[in-house]
Formats: C-alpha cells, sequence, structure tokens
C-alpha cells in the first residue's frame, strides 16, 4: 500500500483494509496493532546514514533530511488510512482500542504516538466546528450527548431536554470528518448570581415560561459540565477552546449575561486531606477560638487549640458528621479553609494539583468561591465532602492569570478566597500563608 | 508563542500575528518568511544527541526520539497560526507567495517544504468534500471559477453559464477550513460518443430544451477541463480522487452514460517532435507509400521512403500548411502517429513524459484516440499542431493499468492507438515497436 | 381592523390581537368566538339588491358581484390575522377549540364553515411539503409525533427509536406556516411479503444489523399508522396525496420494493357484526359442511345448517372464545367470511361504510387479504374481533379502482376475498352475492 | 375534474391539464382561457333558489348557501390545478397572459378576478419569506434580479454585483410555492446623511475596503429602487410589508443606522404642470421679488409679479434651459416649489395622486425633502424635470401619518418641505396653503 502505488490506488486498498478491520475479532485486531507497531519502522540504514551526515555537517538541510527519514512509514499508512471513506472514524477507534491491548506489548505505545501526533494536526481548532445543542438537533446527535455525559449522568430524555431548555445553553465541538460524532460538550446554565449547588441545576422543571422568563433575568452563565466524547482523542484539548468561544457566543448573543463561571467538583480533595491530616502536614492551618469552641460543643471532642489538625482528624473520623446538621455546621469553617488550602498550594511537595483546578487555573480562571454542600450526592461526598468551587472567567484578566499560573504557579483568588487563607484573628501567626497562592514548585 | 504558553494563548498570539502580517508590504513579508526559515531550526545540541543515541543503539524508540527532534519548531509554530481564524487561508497564501521571494533565499526551501509537509496532512482526500457546482451555486463561488480555470478561459457570466447548462456537469473540492473557496474543479460535457473537438464543446448554446435532451441523449462524459485553484497547494494532489469520485457520482446519478473520457491537450508534443527531427532520432517511423505519395503530391517536395523523418520534417518547416487543407491532410497520417509515438514512448532516454499524459495513465486512464485537430486555436497549434488525446477511465481496467503504468511503465492504449504504433506494411520491419507502449527507464 | 385602514396597519392590529387572544380564558375565548360569529356578517341591504339584480338578469356579472357581497366580512378578518407573525397557528388553534364551545352556540359552525373554507384553501396540495422523518430529524418534530400517533401508541423514546429503524420509513407533510408541526404522518415498515400481524411490525428490536438486512431483502412496504395530527385541520384530507407520494419516493429510492399495503384496523366490524346478527339480516351468508361442524364439535352448541347466523351468533355469545384456541379456530372461516361481506357489502341499506375501508378503496386500493388475529389487542378485538386488513396500493389499477369504487361503489378485490364471497359450495344457492361488491346506495 | 372524482384523481388529472397547456400556442392559450371564462359560472338555477331565500328570509344562514352557490366553479378548478405540481406558477403564467387576450374578450376579466381572488389568499403576507439577496445567493436567482429590475436597470453582473457590496442592503419576498423567483425586492445603500442624488448611488465602484467602511459609518438606510417582480400578481400588494419588514431587520442588524428614507422619482410631476401652466391653474403660486429677478436675468423674459406661473411657463417652454446652469438655477426655487405642490396636493380636482407617492404616504411615510436633479437623465428629465424626493420612514410616526393621510388626506411633510409652500413673502396672502397639505376630496 505504501510501495509501488499511487495516492489513489493507496486509498482503494485503504478501503478494503478498513472493512477487512471492521469485521475483525478483538484479539486479531490486537494482532494488527502488534503488527502495526513492528513493521513500519523507518529503514535503518537510511537513517543511519543520515544521522552521520548530520553529526559531520549540522545543518537545517541534513536535519530536514534526518527529520523525514526518522518519521516511520507507519504515519504515512495512517495518512492513506485516512483517506477512505470512514477513515477518520476508524482511526480513532484505534486509538481508544490500543489501551485494551497494551498490557505486555510495549510497543504499542509507538502506535499510540503516531496516532496522537497525526490527530493534533487534523483536529487542530482551525478544523473545529462549535454547534448549539438545542432541542432542534437531530436525535442521533442528542442520542451521543446522553451517553458522552461524564459529569452529571443524564437520565434519558425527559432529564436531556431539561438541559436543552430556554435557561439552558449546550455547544459542542464537531470535526467535519466526524459529522454526527461530537468531540467535547459543555452545558450551561443561564441564573442570577453564582450558582453553588448543582442540585438546583440539575432539578427537573417542565415550566417552560418560567424557564423562559430566568433566561431573561439571568444575569450569570455556569458552566456546570464539560465532557470528552471520544476516547481515540485523548490528550489532544479541546476543552479551553470551547469554553472561551462560549463565552465569546454568550457575549454575544446574550448581552444581558454579566459574569461567567464553572461549578465544578474537586476530585482530589478529600484524598488529600486524608494523606495530611495523617501526616500531621498542613502547617499554617488554624481555628480561630470561636470554631474551635463550636467543634467541641457539637462534637463533645476534646478541643485543642494549639492542634488544630488533631481536632478535625477527630471530628471527620465520625462518618455521621454529614448527616448531623449541627456537627455538619461545626465542621464547616474548616473544612472549606482546608479546601482553599489545597486549590492553592496543590502541586506543592510533589503532590499533583487537582485535575479539574489545573485545568480551569490553567485556563486562566480564577478561583472565586468555594461552597459547602455544592454536590451533597455520594459522588460529591467521597470525592470533596459535598464542597464544590466556581472557577470565574473575566475576560478582562484571563490572559494575565493564565500567565501566573503557567510561569510563577500563582493562583487567582477572589478576595473571599484569599480571607479564607488569611483568617483575621491568624495573620500575624501564619504569615507564609501569601506564599500559598503560589503552585508547587515555587512554593 | 510556542514556549511557556498555552495553546489558547498561542491561539491569541497567532491572531495578532496574522493581522500584523496582512498589513505587511511584500518586502516586509519576504523579511518575515526569511526569518520564518532562520529562526526555527531543531535546536543542535539535542539532535546531535539523539543522533548518536540512535547510533549507538538503533531501536524504535531511539528513532521516534530522533523524528521527534528533528522536526523543525517551525511546523509547530504553523499549526499554531493554523488555529486562529483564518489561519489555514494565511498559511495557504504565504506558500503561494514564497516563489517570489525566493530569487537569492535557497533557505525560504525549507519554509515550502514545512508547509507542503503539513498541508499534505491537513488537505487529505479524508477531509476533502465533493460538492456539484450549478447555477444554484452562490455567486461568490462561481466568480471564483470564473478566475481559476486554466484549461479553456471562461469568458465571463454568460460563457460561465453555458458550461453549467443541463448538459454539462462541474465538481469541485472544498475543505471545511477554506469553506467558499474552490481546491479544484473539473468541467464534463455530457454528448454522444467520444468528443474529438473541444471546440464544439465550448461553443455557446443558450436553447435550454436542446441541453436538456442532450443530456438525455447522451452516452459519454467527457472531462474536458479540470483547474488546480490554489497556486499554495502546488504539489497536493487532488485531481485523481476528484476525478474517480466524478466517475462514481456521475455512474450513479447518470446511469445511461456508458463511457467516462477526457478531451485533453498535449503540451509537450511538438517541442519534442521538433527535438527529434532535428536530430532525426525516431527510429521506427514508417509512412506507407500511399501516404508518402499523398505527402509528395501535396507538397511537391521530394519524397524520400528511405528517410520518412526528412519528408516530414521538410513538409512541417512550412508553416502555413495548417491554413492550407489539402497539406494538412497529407500530413496527418505522420503527425498522428508520431503523436501516438510520443505518448507512448515519452519518459524514453531522459525525456520528460507529457506532463498531462502522466497524470491521466498514471491515474489509470487509457489512451484511446488522437485527434487531429482537436484544438486548432493558437495555443492547441503551438503546444500539438492542434492535435488533442481521448483518456478513457473505464472502471473494469483503471487498476489495473494504473498497476502497468507505475510499475512496468506500460501505456495502456485502445485497438485504434495500437494500430498506429503498428502499420500494417511496417511490422515486420519494426518489431521493436510494440516495446515503444513501455515506458522510458524500463524500455 | 377592517375598514379604513390598509393592509399593513391591518396586520399590527392583528398581531395585537393574537397577543390579546394568547393571554384570554376559556370562556373569554368562547364569548370572541360567539362574537366572531355575530358580528361579521354580509351587509343585508347590500346582498339584497344584488341577489334582485341577479335574479332580474341572471348573468356571469351579477353572479360575480352576488359571491362577493355574499362572503361574510369575517373571512377577510381571518385573512388578516393570518398576516400576523403566527397567525396561521392562531386559526389553526381557534378552529381546533370550537367545538368546545359548540354545545348552544349553533352559531360557531359560521366561524367553523369559515376557517375551513380558508385552510382549504391555504393547505392546499401544492404548499405542502413532505419530509421524511428519521433519527437525524429534530427532537422538537420527533417530540410531537410522539404525542400525535393516533393509531398505534408510541411508547416513548426507544420505541420511536425503533419505528424510525432502518427497516422503517416515516414520512411527514409540512406547511410553510407552521414549519416545526407535521400536519399527518404515515409509518412504513419494509419487510417481506404481505405482513399480517401489527404486533410483529411493533416489537422492540435494537439489533441494527439485522434491521438493515431486512431492509435489503424486503419486497413489500407496509403501511401501518397513518396519523392526522392537527384537530383544526379536520376535514382538510391529506392522507391520500401522502400515500400517492411515499409510494412514488419508495419506488424511486427502494427500487427493489414490489408491492405497497397498508395494515389496517376494522374499526366498524363488530358494531355492524352485532346489529345484523340481532337482526338476522345476513342474506347470502353460509357455511360448508365441514366448517359447520368444526363449529360444533368445538363449542357443542347445536348446528342448524339452514341457519348459519344462529350458530354464529350463538357461538360468538360467549365471550372467552377468544382465549380458546380450538373455539376460535372454528369460528374463524365464519367471522373472516362475514368481514369480507362487512367491507365489501358495508354502506347498503344505510349503514355508514368503514371510516378506514372508504378511504383506502376510495384512494383506489384494492381489497386484499383479512387477516385473522391480525390485532388480538384489547381495541382490536373490541372494534373487529382481532381482524385487520391489507388495503393494497397497485399503481396499475390504483386509478381504475378508485373510479369503479366513487362512481359505481365498486370494491375492488383481490381473488382470495372474491372467493371468501362465493365460497364453493354456495355459489348456485347465492347468485346475489356477486352484486354485494356494489356498494350501497346501487346495490 | 370536477365532478366525480375525489382530490387525488383531480390532481392528476391537473398535471395532464398543465403538460398540454405547457405545449400550446398564444392562440390556443386564449381559447383556453375564453373556455375558462365561459364554462365554470354558477349553477343558474340553484343560485336562484338561494337568492330567493335569502330575500324571503335573510339570515346568516341563507347568506352563507348564497356565498357557496355564487362562487364559480372556476375557483375550485383553479385549486385543483394549484395542487399538481408547478401550478402555483402556471397560474400566475395564466394571469400574466391574460391582459394580451382581453381585447374584445371583456369575459375574460372573470378570469383574472377569480385569479386575483385566490392569489390574494394564497400569497398572503403570513406565508411569505423574506431573504437577504447578496452575493452568497444562487447564480440563478441573482440573475431574475437583473431581469426584473424596474426602476433603475442592472447592466449585468458586475453592476449587480456592486449593488449587493458590502455598503448596500438587498431583500426580497419569496412563496414556497416558487422557491426560486422573487416576488418583489428591494434595494438600499447606507449611506451618510439622505442621498440627494440616485447617480452617487449607482455609481460603478469596486473597492471593498471603502465599501465596508462606508457601511460602518453610515446613519442612513435609502431605499433607491423597489421591484415587483411577477406581472401575474399585479394588484396583490407587498411592498408595504416588504419595507417595514427590511426597515425592522436593518434596525435589528445594524444598529447604528438612524434613519429610514426613500430616493424616489416623482413619475406624475411634468404632466401635471404642463397641463395646470396650460390652464393657469395654480393659485396661491408665488414667486419672491428675488426669485422673480433671478428668473429674468437668466432669461431675458419679461417678469410680471402679479403672474408668476405666466413668467414660469415662458422660461420652461425653452427646452434648452436644463443644460444652461444659470438659467436652470433661476428656475430652480420655483420648480421645487410647484413640485412640493403637486405632491401635496395632487388628488384634487379629479387630478390622481402620483403612484410612487401615493404608495409611500399612504404606507405612512413622510414627505422629507425634494432633490433638485436627483436624477438629471432622460427618464428623470421627462418624468419630473430631473426632480427626485425623500420619503422618509420614521417608526415613531408611521402609524400616524398612515390614519392622517388614509382619512382625513393629509400628506405629513417635513419643517423644509412644508416651508416651501409657505414663502415668508407670501404668508398672509395665500392663506389657503396650509389647506393644500390636505389631498383632493377633502380639500
Amino acid at each position: 500500500m505504501l510501495s509501488e502505488r499511487g495516492e489513489a490506488a493507496g486509498a482503494a486498498i485503504a478501503r478494503e483494509l478498513l472493512e477487512v478491520l471492521g469485521g475483525l475479532a478483538h484479539e486479531q485486531r490486537g494482532a494488527f496493532y502488534a503488527y502495526l507497531a513492528e513493521a513500519f519502522e523507518p529503514d535503518q540504514e537510511a537513517l543511519k546514514a543520515a544521522a552521520n551526515s548530520y553529526l559531520t555537517a549540522p545543518s537545517a538541510d541534513t536535519a530536514a533530511v534526518l527529520a523525514e527519514r526518522a518519521e516511520p512509514p507507519r504515519q504515512e499508512l495512517m495518512r492513506r488510512i485516512n483517506m477512505a471513506q470512514g477513515g477518520t472514524a476508524a482511526l480513532v477507534r484505534m486509538r481508544k482500542e490500543l489501551p485494551e491491548h497494551m498490557a505486555g506489548h510495549p510497543e504499542l505505545k509507538r502506535v499510540d504516538a503516531d496516532l496522537k501526533h497525526l490527530f493534533a494536526s487534523w483536529f487542530n481548532r482551525g478544523f473545529l466546528e462549535m454547534r448549539q445543542i438545542d432541542w432542534q438537533t437531530p436525535a442521533a446527535i442528542l442520542e451521543k450527548l446522553i451517553a458522552y455525559e461524564a459529569v452529571h449522568e443524564i437520565q434519558g430524555w425527559d432529564d436531556l431536554r431539561r438541559r436543552l431548555a430556554a435557561d439552558r445553553r449546550c455547544f459542542a465541538f464537531f470535526h467535519p470528518a466526524l459529522p454526527g460524532d461530537p468531540l467535547i460538550f459543555v452545558e450551561v446554565a443561564l441564573v442570577k448570581g453564582l450558582a453553588e449547588s448543582v442540585r438546583a441545576l440539575l432539578e427537573r422543571d417542565t415550566d417552560e415560561a418560567a424557564q423562559l422568563r430566568r433566561a431573561n433575568e439571568a444575569d450569570t452563565a455556569i458552566f456546570y459540565s464539560i465532557s470528552n466524547c471520544q476516547d481515540g482523542l485523548r490528550g489532544i484539548s479541546f476543552g479551553n477552546f470551547l469554553i472561551k468561544q462560549v463565552v465569546e457566543e454568550l457575549r454575544i448573543g446574550l448581552p444581558w449575561i454579566q459574569q461567567f463561571s464553572t461549578l465544578s467538583p474537586i476530585p482530589g480533595f478529600r484524598r488529600w486531606l486524608g494523606v495530611r491530616l495523617k501526616a500531621n502536614d498542613l502547617s499554617g492551618f488554624t481555628l480561630s477560638e470561636a470554631e474551635g469552641s463550636a467543634l467541641f460543643s457539637a462534637t463533645g471532642m476534646p478541643y485543642e487549640a494549639e492542634r488544630p489538625l488533631a481536632c478535625v482528624r477527630a471530628a471527620i473520623s465520625n462518618e455521621s458528621w454529614v448527616n448531623m446538621s449541627a456537627f455538619a455546621q461545626a465542621l464547616r469553617p474548616a473544612l472549606v479553609r482546608l479546601c482553599a488550602m489545597y486549590l492553592t498550594e496543590s502541586g506543592t511537595g510533589g503532590w499533583r494539583p487537582d485535575s479539574v483546578a489545573k485545568f480551569h487555573l490553567g485556563n486562566g480562571a480564577r478561583l472565586e468561591r468555594i461552597n459547602w454542600m455544592g454536590n451533597p450526592g455520594k459522588r460529591g461526598i467521597d470525592e470533596s465532602y459535598g464542597l464544590m468551587v466556581n472557577y470565574l472567567y473575566d475576560p478582562a484578566t484571563i490572559e494575565a492569570n493564565h500567565e501566573a499560573f503557567t510561569k510563577e504557579g500563582v493562583v487567582a483568588c477572589s478576595a473571599a478566597v484569599t480571607a479564607l487563607l488569611t483568617p483575621a484573628a491568624a495573620v500575624l501567626a501564619v504569615p507564609k500563608l501569601a506564599l500559598t497562592t503560589r503552585r508547587g514548585k515555587k512554593g
């Protein structure tokens, strides 16, 4: 397919190859991938010669020859496959399946890397089309939304309809070679003020007049769910572009919307807190006297002002606090403050930053507000004791935030979050705290 | 733009860069291209290290590192530019302009090569959309057809309309990132039998009822013009795919069409014949006695049966033969046979094959018929003494023809053309002739 | 609104009127309709004068004046309302609501008649657009199908999806002024041979490969459900046009489909049979000896060859026969034959013909086959003891069938149905039977 | 076709009828129209009976019967024709042709009236779709604009392109049954201030950057041409709706546009002036002393202050004044004032008001400004001595203007036009002038 034939013949063969592939069983597909990994390496002699030439006389031209010969012929094969009808979809499926075959076959990583390299080029922003998804969208696409939603599951068509109602918006990226299949989509709620609870956003509601009224009275767009759809495109990032284009679109189409924010989960908070509490490693954490005695009176546990972490650890170990209102209220200030610490200092000391925080902060958003019991469902409790967070996209500061975060590790915070990190009573005692808004490696 | 920033920031900067570029004068753009050529080479030390690693331990992994480091960062820059609104168009324009700046700047070839590499990936067949062009097409696109037609100039809107009438078809490839701009288009005439003269096809005709009738009575689709539209995409081939998809489309949509053929120019014939006549280098060429004496009686020139080429050379040197009917008829058998020799043996002896012949034969078409005075206009006479040729696309033999031509240099010929190459009277005398249907280097 | 103002002013006022109307409660709307009925009658003096003129000198011109003055100004008002945004929909809603207010208000019939007169003009076939409905159709339209299906209820989105699968087709008429709202739609199943049971057609099935295979192997298109969507358009007939256009569409798009038939309910059969049995009024009905004795052995009821109706009446009065297999099988020949009599002679003697039969026979279809237990569901049993019927649309005979039915009351029957009406043993005894294929008034 | 058959059969016959009709020669079509006029009158006996019933007992019900029987069956026939593919277009063509056959056939007026009655219902505003026409519009539609433009001829594709440039807008109404054929279109220029000369608007200009800049700097939309496209729809008014919807569209899409005005011809001015000058019938017309002596010094004609009309008549009779600058300037004040009188008092004394003025004033526009030499071309001079007029559409006053004009004959005038009608020096002498802004029959 790669040798004597012209491009069109290659396309014909690619078509046949795709047909054959489509009919293969799981194991046979794995064998094919292994063959791809083994049989399409660069010509060793030619590449050695090019390497020697470059070493002898390093120049742009010898480097160009090197680049050409070092590219595995596998990539050309993939380009040929891509020419056939359905080729792009078949390649995306390949990369989706690769992990299933990788155990014991590290060479498949090369196939994965080549596909990723090509996808990064083919699925670049310039070729994507953003489309609004609403109740006028073909059912064949809507059905995919139900299948792909990864954050807050869509419970069938009635739930979907509510998410596409007049006070909701949904946008997706599509690629021309996968016309009926979204790459990523985001769900937006139009509300008054920053939303603090995801339950309120997801509640069923069929009052169309009320929905329309709310859309017209809204001042805030809440991005409450963003889902990547294609496993085969993992590592190719679309989310940042999508959010920014949606903000642009809404600013033009709904000029009365004043702010754009997420209502996001904090997937790593509980795990992080567990490790830190165990290690007693949270220098700078304090409780005010009032907070301390509230905790004491709600739990009956001995309160030690000098060891605030111990108090929290003791209190939290009683798993039933979540369902005991007074208990929970007493824990609230401590947990919210600890969460602010997590979100701003995560990355320090080898700790991997929270993935969602990293995504939005890296995009230039600001850590705006931490919401107590934003998601009291099982997943919310398991991940973050029910806390959720608003990341605010303020077009005026996005660029500066992004730069400060990327270059310096500085997390942009609202005054309220900053205040959490510097409790009035504790300011003098914990001067280091200001630095915790600086990420990991620099802190 | 490439270093610390994320992709989205890169896109923002790319947008600004494009705006600035758009306002630059010719010379400044040249300077920018030179900067692109110089400043974005691979890191020499890193690449040397990779080259050494590969030489020490050649493996798929060390080759992969080599491939990664040998890719000039210029390509990443171009990918970023491509993300911005209008980025693709700007890059295509860049490559279109590069030749204007290349004199004295060979380093620009590197920029050209990088763009071509990316375009081959971005503009691959899988991403192109074929659209039929007709009188329902937006004027903004039709106007581009008028501008881009490269074979038979379109003389304004009335001429265009005739080319989109009921007994004509036109198809073009579009790319999603250049939505209003065709990449290539082909014009097709629906006729009865193989068309032999381009004049008949281009004649004005406003009788819509007759056009419709002809469309319904046609048995042959003649591809009489195929034009690439984007100079910046030179070297990226679309024509082969377009012809084959149009054949598919017409077979389904117009099932009464029996054959698909071109009516093509022969741009290199006259020049080739001049050189060969001068060098007296056309072994195997003969004239029958009747042809020879007809030539003699029409021209009055001494006829030498042993030196047929000398006769032809002498006759042809009188430039006015074109306008002298009897003279022309006497030359006709000789010229048609010589043309058949040209089209089948071209490529031999270092002679570059006719570009149009190479394209269609390489696609798998068959050399079907040589047409005397197919184009008696100035360009036709200048290029090929007015001869034109039909290349026939027969779906049943395309694949075999393509293979034979690509691997063996064998030119597929109709019986009629084969007969031209083996004049009954001369068969025994010139046994080599059968071999002339084999292309150059192998013959 | 009708007097001094121009058309555009009228439109502005119509817009306001529509807004006001939209906000009115049920009773107030009724009052408005009564006002429409009373206040917009022709000018009595002017009309009397025109009537006198016509009587004095009857001519085309005096008739024209009469026509103009006899048209109630209400129609002009309705035309004005129709000019406003949403006017058509508002008028359709008006006519939908009129029956709710008619009790005690016979004058509302005039409003109804005027609306119907205008709708017949506005919704004429020339202005309707047929669209195929499939899984690519916007959800907003699909949701209406679920709501409007009147024959075999659609049980939610999964059921809908099965009805739009690869071996199904669905087509609807739309009017440009009601773009998102179908007027009528028909559901079609692609099957092998005439379908005899609606259960098989409605069964859930999610095997897409099997659906596709069945579509390709089908030779018959079964119209198994046709639903009018707009109550406000009652009396304006679309079904005939829709069926015929769908047949055309399928013949072109699926040339391997050989026959087009319905699988239809028989809503009036059981009621008709009850009345006739009671009145002992079914001259010509016979049972063969074998049928009679089978009935006897299954039921144990005394069989009287001379009084076949009495046997049937006795047998059928035991309501549990439906669930007793042997009993049912014994009744089958009698019921099928009686059904054939019903469908062919209905209309006789003041009996209104079966509405579904009248529709399809009037369209030119042929009574092809009567299916035992075609619909054993409650509705099927209640209406027709579970029987269903295939009406066959044969393009070659549609026109002749239509004419014979309309002019002469002749019902076109297949040989099988004809045989039912002329049992071999009974032919001589009941010579009148041939005439029963002639409808009512002529029979 | 009307009698025994159902609707669908009627449609089939209508289709055949249309095919036959399409092939008929001019005379045969005339004969068919005469047949339509004669053979489809109401049933005389039935109508007489209904007339008698009504006279005996006039009621809504007897009127309804009368209305039904008085409608000529011809209308039903036309409705059936309209159901066939292409039926609407065929009927529109019929009415277009009728005038060609009317000489000696007054009965064809009945056919014309029936078609008009139906068209008024079918082509009502609610069913029309407004589309913007630009360079993205299919050539097949653009070509019709070139053919249909009735005010300022479009000189081919280059001229058309200028009229669709960035500082121009064009909108048309379409009907779903004539999808590729506009009913009416309006051309709009975006300019700074009220345009006073049509030449400036029509000038060729290919500077796209300048066009875009002008569009962005414009504060005024000038409706400089509005053309009805379908002769067969004469008397069905679309212009008023189109202008108002375009104003709405532009207000939303181009919020920086402040005013909406026409630049219109005055087709009847010159003829009116000729008649009045001859009859010496222009009471109230005066010239100031300065104007009178300027006229004298430019023409050398004896000036008589008491007989200003005589001066004007004498001056204007020298046809070459148009080309003599000083002469023209001297006549200017008189002609402009006379034109203001024409536009405001036309309609008086049995004089039919200027058709263009009547249209715009009836729509609610204001007579804003009279432009000297607005159109110095031949047609402009012949119709109105080169004068043109701006009618201003001010959304705030449209409704009141319309009402005052329609009910009272009052012409809304700008201060400038009012001033023309009340020259300072003459106010006391001609108190009647204020009344001349009241139209004809009431003045």
